[in-house]
């Protein structure tokens, strides 16, 4: 992965620097607002502000208009990461004790509740600058509820026994690629980009965003994350991600089927059975057809990209993209 | 108290069938808005949404271009019960079971969340009447903050041993007050109205809502609510009220100091000293101070409305905050 453009450099420091003028505008009461500086300070790639900023500026918008949208997002995505921890009873986040843990419980909702009124107020500062400023508005509150679809669904899914490969398809949209969807509408919505543009940089963060899931999902299975995490996370926990689905769908050999039957039963599997489920999933063509899927997405959003007119921020946007999904090769 | 008026009637039959429309509209994942729907079906007095209505009809707004946003506080306000029913363990709200304790704290956190999207949308709807959208957005974005503050606030009294009259009137200004003063300012903000129409209605609902909370916690000492609590309920749980604020800051009789000190260090007191503190706050002048005061802030509030023009909403909205006054004389 090559170095980040000094432009995306520039876009970076404008928002930390509205972070750093939100977490000075808002500090009382303390119990309210240290978690938000806490998460803020474990820093972040800022992938989400950095696709409303340069979705902005693609579509003819200043950049600097839509840092505050960029921050607004930013709470949001946070937001989500406060609330589901405290769903998954999750101790850690990168590496740092999570807000309920650190804190506790009461202090974790109500930080997250507070993030949703300033990720609001930092929305209107850069919805003053678009021609329907309510489009603003809305990008942001139908990511909001998508998002919380997202995450009822993934709760729902781990209660039961099965689950379609396209139920999983519309949680991970619903749950990941939504904000990202989200986060180029509301750029694009602050220059009062037209509907074809607005559509086509959708289609781009939407396959983005399901691409990167779908990678992520692949990449815990076999192992390939630059970022050292032990392969098989999510079958230790039980997660059931696409693999499994399409593994259960498929199986018909007795070692694959019982294979399956123990981690849908047991909700999940020991450390010593994950190279067995890697074997299946290699065996059953479902890690090709997954990177098939991600090959497919990324390209397909790629392709979206390409209807906008050539410039240094559609040069960004992809190369923003890129080093999402290259981040292991 | 008479009878509501057929306008207001006429109102609260719209606010309720846009409430039918949202339940009809969001309903799957199942998980997320059951929850939604539960906490509607309850009914309640709508108060903050007729604020909101009548409101922008005094300042001259069709009122149907503000039911939307009416539903969308009455949304908000439902979100933070939920999620302070979570944080005080609330068991039961309005004598049914709480969102956390009939499903699970995630069900509570999460269907809370959605509530702010669903809002958010609701507002939307509104805001394109107004010839300043972003001012309804704007007005409902600080109400957020102002709420999540106010709990705030409300959990660090609980730990603390020494809170000053002038914090819990902060306090309950954030958590309650402003919650009305945001309704009256979005009515106000969807019809446009002048900064000083706009500043009395505020003035006005922020004024009943302080007094509206220190008559609750008057009554909820003497009994006087016609509700049937059994009176002490705050003395029992340990509620820093202003009533006790006041009390231990003006007492010098042994038996008094004794008295606050057990409610402090126990934080509460048993049952059988409720007439104890019934006493002293009579003895000590802080009952009669705060009766001064809800007629001081109510009488204050009147003044603010009526430099409005005089109108049917402008009388409805007298009606509905003496109604809210008035219902255990």
């Amino acid at each position: 992965m090559s170095a980040a453009p000094a432009r995306l450099l520039h876009h970076r420091t404008a928002i930390e620097t509205t972070i750093g003028r939100v977490l000075q505008t808002y500090g009382q009461p303390a119990s309210l607002y240290d978690p938000v500086r806490y998460l803020f300070d474990a820093g972040g790639k800022r992938i989400r502000p950095l696709l409303v900023t340069l979705a902005a500026e693609a579509c003819g918008a200043p950049f600097d208009h839509a840092v505050p949208a960029a921050v607004a997002v930013e709470l949001l995505h946070t937001f989500t990461l406060v609330h589901d921890d405290i769903m998954d009873r999750s101790a850690l986040r990168r590496g740092r004790p999570t807000v309920h843990m650190k804190w506790n419980d009461s202090v974790a909702i109500l930080s997250g509740d507070v993030m949703m009124g300033l990720a609001m107020r930092l929305l209107e500062e850069s919805a003053q600058h678009a021609p329907r400023p309510l489009d603003v508005i809305s990008a942001f509150s139908t990511g909001l509820i998508d998002v919380c679809d997202g995450q009822a669904l993934d709760m729902e899914f781990q209660e039961r026994s099965t689950v379609s490969e396209d139920e999983y398809m519309e949680m991970i949209t619903k749950k990941t690629a939504k904000l990202l969807e989200m986060s180029v509408a509301i750029g694009a919505s602050i220059a009062g980009a037209p509907d074809h543009h607005v559509a086509a940089l959708r289609a781009f963060a939407l396959g983005i965003g399901v691409a990167f899931q779908m990678q992520d999902d692949i990449l815990d299975l076999t192992g390939g994350d630059a970022f050292g995490k032990t392969p098989g996370g999510d079958v230790l926990e039980g997660k059931k991600t696409w693999l499994m689905l399409a593994a259960q769908r498929r199986a018909t050999q007795v070692e694959h089927i019982t294979l399956i039957g123990e981690f849908f039963a047991n909700h999940g599997l020991p450390q010593d059975r994950i190279a067995d489920v890697q074997s299946m999933c290699d065996e059953l063509g479902v890690l090709n057809d997954a990177r098939h899927l991600v090959e497919a997405h990324t390209t397909q959003a790629f392709h979206h990209l390409h209807s906008l007119a050539s410039s240094d921020a559609r040069h960004d946007l992809e190369f923003l993209a890129r080093s999402l999904m290259q981040r292991t090769t």
